[in-house]
């Protein structure tokens, strides 16, 4: 269902860049790069191809200034010159572009030969545009190039309705699950009252936790500093997490509804221990969900809050 | 609470920039950069700066490599620089470099004398930093400067359970509510059983429509494309989506209960009613919450989904 609206490396590419063959020298590059009559921005990364027109090299506009006039540009580059093919990703660019602090990317075809350059200021947007997609995702809705001023309430709900219409299909469930409880929960008296009010209570916690967890495991995917062979580790983590602050909820709200709402020690200890659980498996879930998806190529950021929340939701009445 | 990690301007400045007196010639110009030693980046803007080294104007490496020899630079700067004083904050900066596709930024103390320079690659740390803020305090969690991996499950916890614990306390809220309808939910049979099997599905719904509404918004916020004398418009929009999601997710509900599970079509009605009701409700909390936010200089990220959700939870009880 979430259609992708990913843009490739060539569709955002520029054919503003300044190519030079490995012959040139730095005195006719210079010449070259004043009759381009290029913008300024495409100017600081200077390209150098071969005679078949494929990228060998990069220098910067500082190194062609002020090399001896009669040096062979090809002598001046760095020839580790780092590229995108034009079918990559616009994320992959981007990645490249922050992680190395370039001021602009080059980009070659299925052949290697070099058809443009990326800036590093669409990469900033290309950034933007990333996140937005992230949030919309998170938020459980499909991602839009429009912006909310311009699109119509009529677009904007019909970016809604698909992923609310599949978590109501799993809130179903879990009405179906307390329907289940129908009997018991006529008959059990208080008992009842007690399941049945703390309900939004855990549900609220597991899902407000569960959204912490996969924000952050989503968040940290996305910035390239999880992989996969740490999913021990941060699950172990999350568990962890998951006991501190369940512990922490449950305390506050042992203390408060003893104290203050003169609850009954059992009653209040049953939804106590039923917060540590609940936030716990959340946790869990949190961080298992957006691995998993990151593991079988799908985007992290499907496995957030709405759609966990209603997992742990589905969870939650039978442990009661 | 929620303590702000906001980097200034100046501190994330670098020194490392070429400053140019307003009366050199170009040729002395380029001399003066070779002799800098200064990294290329920081060399694709020049600054010119007056006798009492106020900054008047910026100019380009290609500008001054193409001028005549003998131009002085204050004839080739762009008087028209845009710059950001010690004090701004770092998303003011990126804003800025963002809107106007900047390579670096000016930035001057309080007497307006120029003392450093803010590059691209720096303002694209920047966003990336603000942007995890966001999501970070969107899923209820105070921002950190630490990565997820590095940071210990300890530390992970007490940035999670403050705002967990102002969330527990308004579904105790929620839950005292409930509890005030135990006369009727014990005396009333099959409407009982209603009330609370459709509690979670109310309660998921509401929190999802309300995600979807205030990440829209604080995202719209965040890139400056909404504004507060927009509140009406968007106000009304977001009743519309309301209207739209609500009933789209109410047939459905309809449909399912009435034709599989058996319902009568009076409780698959009631509840049909209480989602668009809850999902039009959720909405215009989810825009109204983060656009005052904005209005009283808080950050908006901090009235998003779980918030939302928690409100929206307290409002249902009363519905029903």
């Amino acid at each position: 269902m979430p259609e992708t609206i990913r843009n490739t490396a060539g569709e955002i590419m520029t054919p503003e860049f300044v190519r030079l063959s490995a012959g040139t020298t730095a005195r006719e590059g210079l010449l070259e790069l004043r009759a381009s009559g290029l913008d300024s921005d495409a100017m600081y990364t200077i390209y150098v191809t071969d005679a078949d027109d494929r990228l060998i090299g990069a220098l910067d506009l500082k190194t062609l200034l002020f090399a001896k006039d009669d040096a062979p540009v090809e002598s001046l580059m760095d020839a580790n010159v780092m590229s995108v093919s034009v079918a990559d990703d616009q994320q992959h660019a981007a990645k490249l572009v922050r992680k190395y602090d370039l001021m602009s990317l080059p980009v070659t075809d299925e052949d290697g030969l070099l058809v443009g350059a990326i800036g590093v200021n669409s990469i900033v947007d290309v950034i933007e545009e990333e996140n937005t997609e992230d949030f919309e995702r998170m938020a459980g809705m499909l991602p839009s190039e429009e912006s909310y001023a311009t699109s119509s309430a009529w677009m904007l709900a019909m970016h809604r309705i698909p992923w609310l219409v599949v978590l109501l299909l799993s809130s179903l469930l879990c009405e179906r699950v307390i329907q289940g409880y129908q009997g018991f929960l006529l008959t059990s008296g208080a008992l009842g009252i007690l399941v049945v009010s703390s309900m939004p209570l855990l549900m609220d916690a597991g899902g407000d936790c569960g959204s912490q967890s996969s924000t952050m495991i989503i968040r940290a995917i996305a910035l390239g500093e999880l992989t996969l062979s740490m999913l021990w580790e941060v699950l172990w983590k999350e568990v962890r997490i998951g006991l501190l602050c369940g512990a922490g909820l449950g305390a506050v709200h042992f203390g408060i509804t003893m104290l203050i709402f003169g609850a009954t020690p059992m009653s209040a200890m049953v939804v106590a221990l039923s917060l540590l659980l609940t936030v716990t498996i959340a946790n869990i879930l949190g961080c298992v969900l957006p691995m998993l998806a990151h593991a079988v190529k799908l985007d992290p950021a499907l496995m957030a809050g709405p759609l966990i929340s209603t997992v742990a939701d589905v969870w939650w009445p039978p442990k009661s």
